[in-house]
């Protein structure tokens, strides 16, 4: 019996923890339920701090040591390999923190940063104009841009206007992703549609969804005529290939 | 913050698992991540021999083993509330094997038949028919029929033939659900929806979905204008009621 036991930072938000487990079940091949690996998911929202809030500077507040502390409560659980759907969090200023909760443990972290720009890179060829699709604080850490610029790809965002439309389609109270995650809001997905469509307009070769909370919305593999790439879901994929290859779907 | 945490036995099957937290996250009431409760789903499918070979006396090796050290794992990471989407390990010679693992420890265990059986009664009337779909296993062990009974209402099952074939609906190698979960195959929406016509052909007031992978293909509240009860959801909102009832969706 293969015992690698993947553990799943779930919380950020509940429906993204949930989506990155069903696309890992969805990208593993199995016909009896025997066939699929071993996961845990801990969502504990409540335990961690809004990400967002800290990183621009709103609290001083760290959502890292809460989330170190669920790493931690995973490894000791029986994980051996860790994912955390939610790319905002990813920000050095608080993945750092957390991962020194599991420093001295052996375990290891598969980082959806990395898993989104090698599928960039896959698909894609150096020079290559990326649009981005994520929240404000993801944008302002430059995450994806620093990490899109290091393998060569030109990163392509909106106007700042069209940013925080974006951020509304994610967390407004009244119609918002989080508030209302299955089904989504028809606002929420017109607003990202027409968030895809600007980018489209600007000259993008590549979409690229980089919060977990978008592909809640936007599900098709491609928004006009541009191939799309879920972060979520190479991430769910990267961690499969972590501990099974040879079970990953084609 | 409430340190309430419900612990999901998943794996039988991981889809089934999955089904169940969202529809725990679906029945809460919330507007922000930090307003969802808190949930560990362990899914460890390759742990649990399968458990109708047990039931139908195929095998010696009881399934109930691998399950309570899966509910002993959640209660040691803190849970407090266990729930376990399969109808079928509720078995008392499954489920009662399972639940010594933590006969001393301080934790409820929410019953799925309990929470079906109760929404049966407060939609019926006593004398009213309910048909049941469900394993072979399930309806052998008549989990179902004495609950049903005991609630003074009148189990209606198919015939063997067609027990077969929602059966086989379910653990086909080729077009089942444990085999093609997301999405599921059009064979299998056919073999299960034309279960549900001869169940409504018999006569009944109720039809009650008592296998966790049904609901994954049959969706609607109502069939042949029958209204429909999921077991899955019922566990869903008899956890949440356990710990936060406020919190409960109408």
């Amino acid at each position: 019996m293969d015992k690698h036991c993947i553990g799943i930072i779930g919380g950020l938000g509940p429906y993204a923890g949930l989506d990155l487990v069903r696309k890992i079940f969805d990208n593993t091949q199995a016909i009896h339920d025997q066939d699929h690996l071993r996961v845990m998911l801990h969502s504990f929202p409540s335990d961690i701090p809004v990400r967002p809030e800290f990183l621009l500077g709103k609290t001083k507040e760290n959502p890292g040591f809460a989330i170190g502390k669920i790493m931690l409560g995973l490894v000791e659980a029986g994980a051996d390999v860790l994912a955390m759907p939610c790319n905002t969090a990813h920000s050095p200023a608080i993945l750092d923190v957390a991962l020194q909760s599991i420093a001295h443990k052996n375990v290891s972290f598969v980082h959806i940063i990395s898993s989104a720009v090698d599928e960039v890179c896959r698909i894609s060829t150096p020079a290559s104009r990326i649009g981005l699709l994520a929240t404000v604080a993801t944008l302002t850490t430059e995450l994806y841009q620093k990490a899109l610029l290091a393998a060569k790809r030109i990163p392509v965002v909106l106007d700042p206007e069209d940013c925080q439309k974006v951020q509304d389609a994610i967390s407004n109270d009244t119609y918002g992703i989080k508030a209302h995650s299955n089904p989504v809001t028809a606002t929420v997905k017109n607003i990202l549609e027409a968030a895809a469509e600007k980018l489209a307009h600007k000259g993008i070769d590549v979409l690229l969804l980089g919060c977990t909370e978008i592909p809640l919305a936007l599900t098709e593999k491609s928004y006009f005529g541009i191939p799309t790439i879920d972060a979520t879901k190479t991430l769910a994929r990267a961690v499969v290939k972590a501990i099974a290859p040879e079970k990953l779907k084609a």
